[in-house]
C-alpha cells in the first residue's frame, strides 16, 4: 500500500480510499457506564474519573475567576499577539456568516422570513491530553459568540497539578467566557449532556476528542442532546502537478501526519516525479521532527498517488472528500471549481493546511471520514436554528386560501381545509 | 390531564410538557432484517417486501415517463393551479436561502470564503399511507432544485392497483424529477440507503413516514448515511391572548390534531375565559369532520394551559420548543420577539398553520419532539455543504505566519510550524 499507485483503474478507488479502521464496537459499554455513574452521582463521578483517568481529582471543578485571570501571567507576549490576530481574522471571517432577515412577500398579504436564534446553552470540550487545543477554543468559541449564544461553558482536563493549560483560560478570559470547568474524557461529555451539581446541563455540545470522548458524544446524541459531528482521525489530501513546490507538500503531509497514528495523507499527483520529489524532500524534513514516530505510524495509511488527467484527480479527490484538500499548483484557483466534497481547501503554493488549522480566519473543525459528501464543518450556523415566521392579512389569505383548500382536501386533511375556510371572507 | 391546567408551578412545566410516548424499541430487530435483506437481494426483496406489506409488487420498480405524464390527466385543473401557485411561492421563499460568495480578506494578503456545494445525490422519501403527500415533494425537491442538486429520485408506494398517486407524479413532472421508484416503508429506506439494481445509492435520504421509516432512517444514519431529521410526531402549540379569535384557534388545533393519533397540540392562554372559548368552538366544529375519530385520540394528549404573564407563557412556549407556533393575538408581531425555540411561527388570527403546510412558501419539514431548540427545518442549506476556501500569497503568509508558527509550537505541533517556516522569505 505504500508504493507509488500509478493510474489506479477506477474498479480499485474504493479500496485505496478506505480510512484507517477504528474499532470502536467495544467502548461502548464502558463508556454507558461513565455517563450513567455520572447522570446518577453528578459532581462526585466525574472527579472520581478525572482521578482514575488524569491522575487528578480537582475540589472544585470550577475554574475560579482568579484562576481565568492569571493564566495572563504565564503566557509570553508574543504568543497572546499570535492569539489576538487569530481571534481578529477569525472574527472576520465568522462575522459574514451572520444572516440578515429579508421579509419575502411570497404572495400579496402574505409575508415570510427565517431569523437566526441562537442556541440557548451551549458546551465546548477542549481536549488537554498531548496538546492542550487553545485554538480549538477560538475555533468554536468566537462563531458561539457570533452567533449570539449567550450562555457557553467549557470542559477541559486539568493536568496533574490540578491546573488547566494557561493558552486555554487566557482564550477563555479574552472571549468572556466565565464558566470553565475542569473535567475531560466521556465524563466531561456526560456532565455537560445531563448536568451535575456545579455543571449546568447544555442544549448542544461541540469539540473534539479522543475516542472516548466521541463515543460518549455518540451516545448522548442518541439519547437527544445536540453534538456538532462526530470528529474522526484527521485528514489532508494534497492535489499537486507541475507548478507544485515538493518541498511545501511535503511539509504538509508531515504537518498532517503529526496529529496521530490514526490521520490519513493522500497526495494525488499529475505525475510520477512530483511524488518522488516529495518523499525526497520528507526524507529530508522528518528526522528532525519531534513528533517523528507518530508521523512514521501514520504514514502507514499515506496514499502517493498518479493520477494524469485533473478531471480524473477531482473525481478521485471528491469521492474521497477529505476533510482538509491542499491544490498545489499555480492554478489553483480555476483548479478549485473541480471540487464538490471537502471541508477546507488551500488554494496555491503558498497556503499551508496550518493557516487554517490557526489564523487563516476559517474554521479548523471540520467533517471527517468522507462525511464532507453531505457535512459542513462549524461555522455560525452550528450555533443558531433558523425559524421561519410567516404574516398572513386578509388579503392574503383570500389571495392563497383557495389553493390551501384545494391541496387540503386532494391530501384527505379536511380540518386543515377548515382552518382555512373559516378564515376567508366570502365576497 | 385533560382539564384546564391553570398557572402551573414552573416544577411541574416539564411533566406538562411530556410528549406522547414511542415505543420504538422492539422495533429496530425487525427493520434491520429488512434493510440487510434488501442489502443482499436488491430489487427483488424490495418487491417482496411491498407485496407483503403494502399488498403489491411492481414488475419493475421504476415509474416510466408515460406514467408521469398520464398523471396530469387524472388531476382536475384547479387543483393543479392550486399547486403551482405553492410551487411560486415555496420557490421565491427558498430562492432568498442561497448564499452568495463573499470574498473576505482577513488579513492583506489573505482571502477567504464559503461556497455552497450542491449534495450529490438526493433520497426523497415520500409517503402514501392514509393522505398521499404530493405537498411533501414540493417542499423537499423545490429547495433541493435551487441548491443546484442534479441528481434528485424518489421512492413512493404504490397502491394495490400498482399505481403511484397522480398527484405526486404531477408535482415530480412539474419539478423535471425523472426518477420516481414504486416503493414504500424501511425497504425503500434501504434501497436508497444502499443501492439496488435499480435504484442508485442516494448520499442523503429526505422525508417524512411512519414509526418503520424513522426507524429505518435512524438506522441507515447509524451506518453514515446522512438523513434530514428523525420525524417524530407532528405539533402544534397556539399562544392565544384577549385579542385571539376562538373559532379560528379551534380550527387551528383540530387541523393539528387530525395528523394521527399521536399528534400533540397545546394552548397556552391568558385567561381561562379564552381557553373555554375555544373549547366551545371545539365541540361546534368537530363533529362534521372527517377524522373526528383521530381527532379524538389526539385530543387526549392535548394541553390546554392558563399563564396570566406573556413573558411566562413564551418561557413555557420556549421549553416546550414546539414544531409549529401560532400567536393568535393582534400584536403576534411584537410578542415573536419572546420566540426562541420553535420550527415554524404563524402570526396574527388569519395565519393557520395549515398555509405554512401547502402554500404560504415557508417549509413544512420542521423539527419536532423538542428538537427545534437546536434544529432547523428543512431549507436550502439541508441540500449542500458549505466548503470553506482560503489563499494566501507571499505578503499574507508574511503577514499571519509567524502568529501560526507560535500558536502551533504552543500546541506542540512542531511539523505544523514547519509548514509556515518554509514558506516564510525570511527578510
Amino acid at each position: 500500500m505504500n508504493a507509488i499507485i500509478v493510474k489506479p483503474p477506477r474498479e480499485e478507488w474504493s479500496q485505496l480510499m478506505q480510512r484507517p479502521r477504528i474499532d470502536a464496537q467495544n467502548l461502548e459499554e464502558t463508556i454507558l457506564e461513565i455517563i450513567n455513574t455520572v447522570k446518577q452521582q453528578g459532581d462526585e463521578a466525574v472527579k472520581n474519573y478525572s482521578l482514575k483517568f488524569h491522575g487528578f481529582a480537582p475540589d472544585n471543578l470550577w475554574v475560579t475567576p482568579q484562576e481565568i485571570a492569571d493564566s495572563s501571567k504565564t503566557i509570553n507576549k508574543y504568543l497572546k499577539k499570535a492569539i489576538l490576530l487569530a481571534k481578529k481574522n477569525i472574527e472576520k471571517f465568522h462575522g459574514q456568516q451572520v444572516e440578515k432577515i429579508k421579509k419575502i412577500a411570497t404572495s400579496p398579504g402574505v409575508v415570510c422570513w427565517r431569523k437566526s436564534v441562537p442556541v440557548e446553552k451551549i458546551g465546548l470540550y477542549i481536549p488537554g491530553g498531548s496538546a492542550p487545543l487553545f485554538s480549538t477554543l477560538l475555533m468554536l468559541a468566537i462563531p458561539a459568540k457570533i452567533a449570539g449564544c449567550k450562555n457557553i461553558m467549557v470542559t477541559t482536563p486539568a493536568n496533574k497539578s490540578g491546573n488547566v493549560d494557561p493558552a486555554v483560560l487566557f482564550v477563555a478570559n479574552i472571549l468572556g467566557i466565565k464558566n470553565v470547568y475542569k473535567g475531560g474524557g466521556a465524563q466531561a461529555i456526560a456532565a455537560m449532556a445531563y448536568g451535575t451539581q456545579t455543571v449546568d446541563k447544555v442544549d448542544k455540545i461541540f469539540g473534539p476528542g479522543n475516542q472516548y470522548v466521541t463515543c460518549a458524544k455518540k451516545l448522548v446524541n442518541m439519547d437527544g442532546v445536540a453534538i456538532d459531528m462526530l470528529a474522526g482521525p484527521s485528514e489532508l489530501a494534497v492535489y499537486a502537478d507541475n507548478t507544485c513546490i515538493p518541498a511545501f507538500v511535503a511539509a504538509d503531509l508531515l504537518s498532517q501526519a503529526e496529529h496521530g497514528a490514526d490521520s490519513q495523507v493522500v497526495l494525488v499527483a499529475s505525475n510520477e516525479t512530483i511524488i518522488k520529489n516529495v518523499v525526497n524532500e520528507i526524507h529530508r524534513q522528518l528526522p528532525s521532527l519531534p513528533r517523528k514516530d507518530i508521523i512514521e505510524q501514520s504514514f502507514l495509511n499515506r496514499r502517493f498517488i498518479v493520477i494524469n488527467k485533473k478531471e480524473e484527480a477531482f473525481d478521485f479527490l471528491n469521492e474521497y472528500a477529505p476533510e482538509h484538500l491542499i491544490i498545489a499548483s499555480q492554478k489553483a484557483e480555476q483548479l478549485s471549481a473541480f471540487v464538490k466534497n471537502a471541508g477546507s481547501v488551500f488554494l496555491g503554493n503558498l497556503s499551508p493546511e496550518s493557516a487554517g488549522d490557526y489564523a487563516s480566519g476559517t474554521n479548523h473543525s471540520l467533517p471527517t471520514n468522507g462525511t464532507a459528501k453531505t457535512y459542513s464543518g462549524v461555522s455560525v450556523d452550528s450555533f443558531v436554528k433558523k425559524i421561519t415566521f410567516q404574516k398572513i392579512i386578509q388579503k392574503g389569505i383570500n389571495n392563497i386560501g383557495p389553493a390551501i383548500e384545494l391541496m387540503a382536501s386532494a391530501e384527505r386533511l379536511d380540518a386543515h381545509k377548515n382552518a382555512v375556510t373559516i378564515r376567508l371572507k366570502k365576497k
